[in-house]
């Protein structure tokens, strides 16, 4: 299915044309050796500001490398996609969930504790790098953004007011998936709250009830798994009511 | 998102009232070692079937171990969801659509070669254990059916007039994939075919597109890995046309 893509960078420098930029050193490892690059070949380039930008490479050797930024090739736009909100799962699934998220168009990527939580320690430098891998394979022209572990209750004290926060509740309480979704308003933006594995404790349910931006779903008569019923929620936000 | 399932175990034999079960070798160590389990602790067991059955176990030691089938909890019911046709993608990958589309409530899944495909060797009994571990964690009544490895050509040539099939397009020419399944006759039953990592080749493309029963798909701008695209379209046509 990547038939479409080309290779694409994603890069912290500022993208404009002409200007000339020093690779970074897991770039001239990635073009040298894993995508046998040579210097003259062409890329693409993004940065989340500046859209996408067609680039040359300039210099790459065993010292290090260089692109020659040539034209924009995309215009920014704003990817402004739904946040998920995930009470933290083992390592390697949530792993999959950043690299999954990323893929289905997630803004944003917010690992929370709640009262069931078993937190295994969170590695986030990796998790930026796995999102950064997927948005560079998928050709979004932002990478989500990734939280810092995060008590769910801090959430939801500060939560914005211009953004609905899906439940994902495994009690079956909630509405169908697809009658929420269609429903859901315009103006607002979205957030979809996973809990985890030991499903939310009571009183965390009491209290997310009550909540006027809180709406809860029901994800069907199967038990889903903390990151199936991540990806399905996502998916079907993103075909009914998403970009 | 477990809470609500308890053991359950998906069993070969008959199950009625009050029948006596030998135990698989397989269940008598998932039982004693991994869930520690012991005499006279209750289990359910289904068998694809007769539906749901509360079973006590009768006998547990190192030399085997027998259930006693006490009253059915669940009748059976058809559970008669998608197929998911998967041109081959990576061992790991298509591990794991197999274990997400089950929870998803596929009924079938077809690993299919096209004219692209770089066909590993399938190991189908390995892809059939996953399936049955999946459908016990998350409260089916059946477990999937997972095909031989077979030609999509051969599949299309004998084709059912009663399912229509689904292609995800990469190449952007579908429909958008909320319209399609909400037009999706409730009549037919569906299967969605995910591509291979290459995409399909013209010839491919030009041929499905002019058979009656197919349906081409668009996911949107971003390219989605098969896996990821197979799961996306899988939880979007059970929440706005499946079960």
């Amino acid at each position: 299915m990547t038939s479409r893509a080309g290779i694409r960078l994603f890069v912290q420098a500022p993208l404009t044309a002409g200007v000339s930029l020093i690779m970074e050193d897991q770039h001239v490892h990635y073009l040298r050796n894993v995508l046998r690059q040579s210097e003259g070949d062409h890329i693409e380039l993004f940065n989340g500001r500046d859209g996408q930008w067609r680039a040359r490479i300039a210099v790459l050797d065993r010292r290090g490398g260089s692109f020659m930024v040539e034209r924009q090739t995309l215009e920014q736009t704003s990817e402004d996609g739904p946040w998920l909100l995930v009470a933290a799962v083992k390592r390697a699934r949530l792993e999959m969930i950043v690299e999954k998220a990323t893929e289905l168009g997630a803004a944003r990527i917010c690992p929370v504790t709640t009262v069931r939580t078993n937190s295994e320690r969170l590695n986030r430098d990796r998790l930026v790098s796995i999102a950064t891998e997927a948005a560079e394979q998928c050709a979004r022209l932002t990478v989500p953004e990734i939280g810092a572990m995060t008590p769910l209750k801090n959430m939801l004290m500060d939560w914005p007011t211009d953004r609905r926060l899906y439940l994902l509740d495994e009690t079956g309480a909630g509405v169908a998936i697809a009658q929420a979704f269609t429903a859901h308003p315009k103006e607002l933006g979205a957030a979809l709250l996973i809990g985890p594995e030991g499903g939310f404790d009571q009183s965390e349910l009491d209290a997310m009830r009550i909540l006027p931006f809180v709406k809860a779903l029901d994800l069907g008569k199967r038990i889903l798994r903390a990151e199936t019923a991540a990806l399905a929620a996502l998916a079907c936000y993103q075909a009914i009511a998403g970009n």
